[in-house]
């Protein structure tokens, strides 16, 4: 399950909240060369490494996706899709527009989650609040909205999220509703 | 939202359950020249009407589907649609196969489930449970169970009807789900 959305829309308060509900599933750990926020754990919430490494890792295709944004590389191992298949883990990818629509290309089994703010205004004071971002680097972050926002009929789900328990809630219905797909209950249906 | 799958699978108990939950959906009745079973209401259960008149209304245009299932017809009023969409609610139909791939054909708009027992043996059980089958009847049912597994992979989902609060809880995430199709939030988005 890929979920994608603009800088500040509360991607990660949404799959952290999510994986807390849902058992069944574990959270990729991308790798990025941009530097670790206060607070942030190597190998938790990313893996860091230098720009050097990452292209190494780039040319010895060691990525199933990756991207750059805002100036920083991403991008996601091979290693954690193969850990969450070997323990018949289901995973959530957050990611952006562009690594998504590389991740499409090869898997047809991806689910593919936009997050939207209640508005442009609102994802405005979000980032804002956040208080990280330079009022040059908002003004990009909004820009970049306009660029991802053409993405979005590529997504097989929208959800808003205005509240984060009903944001949480609907992206746990996709997942239970995906899970009801008939090709996923054929190949376990003992019946026939 | 149409729920179809075989004879004694329980469709009328999870339609039942998921109306009560879900405060959005409205039941489609259907009209019928079979006889009412004990307890069941004209105009709430099915409008039940005789085999003259329901052919008649099939010359009129008056069904948006209809179908031949055990010697009755079964059959959905145009009415039914016209006054859900006027309300603006979404409706749930309870259909075979047949009526589902006529609805299929006319509406792409249509969320199509198909309801499986745990297993050809449980079916054969709740059928027998019911008691209003004689041992020819019950036969015909499993047969014809054979015929719609057929268009399995004609529906958007599937649920196994195991356990009735499960089932319910997973309709309800398809529904959910739906809701959050791109085409149908961005409609309704006024942030951009």
């Amino acid at each position: 399950m890929v979920i994608s959305g603009p800088s500040g829309v509360g991607k990660g308060t949404l799959c952290k909240a999510l994986l807390e509900e849902v058992k069944d599933l574990s959270i990729s750990v991308s790798m990025t060369t941009r530097e670790p926020r206060k607070g942030e754990v190597d190998g938790k919430d990313y893996f860091f490494v230098s720009r050097e490494e990452f292209l190494e890792r780039v040319k010895r295709n060691e990525f199933v996706e990756w991207a750059q944004v805002y100036g920083h590389y991403y991008g996601t191992p091979w290693s954690e899709l193969k850990n969450a298949l070997e323990k018949g883990r289901d995973l959530v990818l957050e990611i952006d527009t562009q690594g998504a629509m590389q991740i499409k290309e090869k898997f047809k089994e991806g689910v593919f989650v936009f997050i939207l703010p209640p508005s442009r205004e609102e994802l405005r004071k979000r980032i804002l609040k956040r208080g990280t971002e330079n009022p040059d680097s908002v003004k990009k972050r909004l820009e970049n909205f306009q660029e991802e926002f053409k993405y979005i009929f590529e997504y097989d789900y929208v959800v808003v999220n205005d509240s984060i328990p009903d944001a949480v809630e609907k992206i746990k219905s996709i997942y239970m509703a995906e899970k009801c797909r008939p090709h996923r209950i054929i190949k376990s249906w003992k019946g026939e």
